[in-house]
C-alpha cells in the first residue's frame, strides 16, 4: 500500500506538534523523518514514529528543548541538544558546521545529549547548496560487538558524506559500520529467509545465519564480518564514530549509549548525556576554486560510472545513485508502508485524534 | 635476519643523502620510512627504499623540492609536494595542520604533487604530542575494483586516525579501505598458501583464492569482499579517500594515480599532479578540556580492552595495540628482513658505496 509524500509529512508532523514540539520543529523534524522514507532506508522512517513518541511518554525526549552552543572556536562547536530529538538537534548542529565553514574554511560540530537523527546521508546533504562536503556521523544503541568479543558495545555508527559535482548528481556515501543493517534483518526476518555467514554471531560469539541471532543474545558484525575478512577495520570505523561523537562531546559512549526503545531503560550510571553526533562542513573553495573541483567530480563520476562492468552486472553505481532515483520514484508514486506500519501509523493518529 | 633500527636508520638516511635529499629532509624521509618496519608493516618499510630510488632514477621523484603552501584559509590549505618523496611532504602538510588548529581549532590540508607516503599512522600520530587528534589519508596506485567492476580503478587508499588518552596508550587505526592489503598477498605467495575468498577477483570479476589473482590482472576487493558483505561499503571509503586526497588538491585520482613501480609508465593524460594525500587536526580543547577528554577516553579504551572474549580468543585489541607491541619489540631486539629484502639493500649500497 503506498501513501504520499504529502499525506505522510502532513501527518508525521501532526503527531510532533501532538507530543508539543513547536510548529518549525515539527516539520523540520517530519522532513527528517520522512527523507528516510523518500530514500528507501524504510527502517528509519515513519516505521519510527511511535518509536519517537514511546520515548517521549517515557520523558526521554524533550519536545522542547533549549539546544545550544555550549563551547566554540572558530572552526568548532559543541552543541548540547537538551534532550530533543535527534531530527531536530542534528540539523541545528550542522547549519552550525555550514555557518563555521562560511568564515574558517571548515566547521566540525560535536553534539552531546541528543537522541537517534534519523538517516546519517540527510544531514550531510544540508552541505551541498553551499559548495560545500557534508560529513555526518553519530553513534546509537549498542548491537554491535568488536572482533574477538561476544559483548555489544557499539551501535551500527553510521557514517554519511555529501559531496557536490557540476552536471553529475552529488556523490552521497551513507553506510553503517556493520557489514549490514539491522533493518536488513527484519525484512529476512518476514520473509522466513535466513542471514548470509558475516552478518551476525550468535550470543557465544559463533557464526549463524538465524535472522533472529541478535534478539537471542548475538551480535551485528562489523563491517568485514570476521578478522579474516577486516573485521577490525569495521570495528575500528565504529569506534571513531563513537569516540567523534560522543567521547569530544561528553556523550555517552559504547555501551552506555541510550538504547531507542522505551521498554529497556538506559544505564543507571551513564558516562555522559544523551546520545552523540558528529558533522563536518568543508568549504570546496577553502582548497580550490569550487567550478574547478566541480568539474573534476563529474570527470571522477562519469569514469566510475562507466567502469567494465562483471558479467551480468548492468552498471557500476555511485554513491547515493540508488537512493536518488528511489526518492524521485517515491516522490512520484508514493512511498510503500508495510501492514504493520500502517496499522501502527493509524493506531497513532487515534490515540491524539490526528486523522492518518 | 634482525637489524637493528639505527642500522637502518643510518643506511637509509645515507641512500636518500646519496640521491640528493638535504640530510634533515633524509633524515625525516628515513624515519617516517622506517615507522612501517617498526611497526610491523613491512611492505611499506625499507622493503620499498629501492623501489623510491627507482623512482627517483626514472625522474618521478624530486629530491629537493621546494614544498609550499599554495592556498589556505583560518583551518585549511593546499600543499604543493613539488614532485617530493611523500615520506618528507607528508609530514610538512601534517604540520601544517597542527599549526592551523592550534589558531581555528581545526587544520586540514589537501595535498598534490607528492608520491608515496608511507604507512598513514605515522602522519596521523604527529597530533598526539599537542593533545591533538590526527587523521591521515592518501590516494595510490590502482589495484581494486569498485563494487560490480572488473576495471582496477582505486588504491587501497587507507585511513588513520590518533586519538590522545590519559594513562592508556593512544587509540591508532590505520588500515586500507580493503578486506586486505596488497603486502598479505606477497608473505601468502611466499608461503604458496591460497588467499581466503573475499579479498581478491580474478580479471573477469570472478571471486578468487590464487595470490596471483591480482599480478594476473584481477584486483584486490573493497572492504566487505562483495555486494552481500558490504564491498559497496568499502568502495564508497576508498572512494571519499580518493576525492578528499586529491580531488580537492588538483592530484591524479582514480585510474590516472601513477604507479609506485618505476616499470609501469604514469598515464600520459594525467588529470591531475602526482598522488594525493589529506590531513587532518583537531585540537582537543577545540571541543572540551583536554584532561576531561582523555579521562573518558581511558574509560572507553578499559571497557573494550575488558571485554568479554569468544571462546578460544584471548583478548578485544585496541586500534594500535599490535603495532605498539611490535615496535617495543623490535626496537629492543631488532628489525627482522626477509632474504631478498636483506639482498636487494646490499646492492643497493654497493651501488651508492654505502655500507650495509
Amino acid at each position: 500500500m503506498k501513501f504520499s509524500f504529502e499525506q505522510l509529512f502532513k501527518f508525521t508532523k501532526s503527531i510532533f506538534i501532538k507530543i508539543g514540539c513547536p510548529e518549525e520543529e515539527a516539520e523540520t523534524a517530519a522532513k527528517v523523518l520522512l527523507s528516510a522514507d523518500l530514500r528507501g532506508v524504510d527502517s528509519h522512517g515513519v516505521a519510527r514514529l511511535s518509536g519517537y513518541v514511546r520515548l517521549w511518554e517515557a520523558n526521554r525526549i524533550n519536545a522542547t528543548p533549549s539546544i545550544k552552543i555550549i563551547h566554540e572556536t572558530p572552526s568548532t562547536a559543541v552543541v548540547d541538544g537538551d534532550g530533543g530529538l535527534g531530527l531536530v538537534v542534528a540539523p541545528f548542529a550542522m547549519q552550525v558546521a555550514i555557518d563555521k565553514a562560511k568564515i574558517a574554511g571548515t566547521g566540525w560540530v560535536s553534539v552531546k545529549n541528543s537522541n537517534h537523527y534519523g538517516i546519517a546521508g540527510q544531514h550531510a546533504m544540508m552541505a551541498l547548496e553551499h559548495d560545500m562536503i557534508g560529513i555526518s556521523m553519530t553513534n546509537a544503541s549498542p548491537l554491535v560487538s568488536p572482533t574477538f568479543s561476544t559483548e555489544r558495545l557499539l551501535g551500527t555508527n553510521p557514517i554519511a558524506v555529501a559531496i557536490p559535482a557540476k552536471s553529475q548528481p552529488p556523490f552521497v556515501a551513507d553506510f553503517a559500520s556493520t557489514t549490514a543493517a539491522n533493518g536488513k534483518l527484519e525484512i529476512l526476518k518476514r520473509k522466513s529467509e535466513e542471514a548470509p555467514l558475516g552478518w551476525i554471531q550468535d550470543k557465544n560469539g559463533n557464526p549463524t545465519t538465524s535472522p533472529d541471532g541478535v534478539k537471542d543474545g548475538g551480535a551485528l558484525l562489523p563491517l568485514g564480518g570476521d578478522r579474516e575478512h577486516g573485521s577490525h577495520k569495521g570495528y575500528a570505523l565504529g569506534a571513531i564514530v563513537d569516540i567523534f561523537s560522543a567521547v569530544l562531546s561528553g556523550a555517552n559512549y559504547g555501551p552506555w549509549v541510550p538504547p531507542f526503545v522505551a521498554f529497556l531503560q538506559p544505564d543507571p550510571n551513564p558516562v555522559g548525556e544523551g546520545l552523540g553526533h558528529f558533522f563536518g562542513a568543508m568549504r570546496i573553495d577553502a582548497f580550490r576554486p569550487a567550478d574547478e573541483f566541480k568539474s573534476n567530480m563529474d570527470i571522477w563520476i562519469n569514469r566510475f560510472r562507466k567502469a567494465e562492468t562483471i558479467s551480468g552486472q548492468e552498471k557500476v553505481l555511485i554513491p547515493g545513485d540508488p537512493e536518488r532515483e528511489l526518492e524521485a520514484e517515491r516522490r512520484s508514486i508514493g512511498i510503500p508502508l508495510l501492514k504493520p506500519v500502517e496499522e501502527d501509523l493509524r493506531a497513532l493518529g487515534e490515540k491524539f485524534g490526528v486523522e492518518f
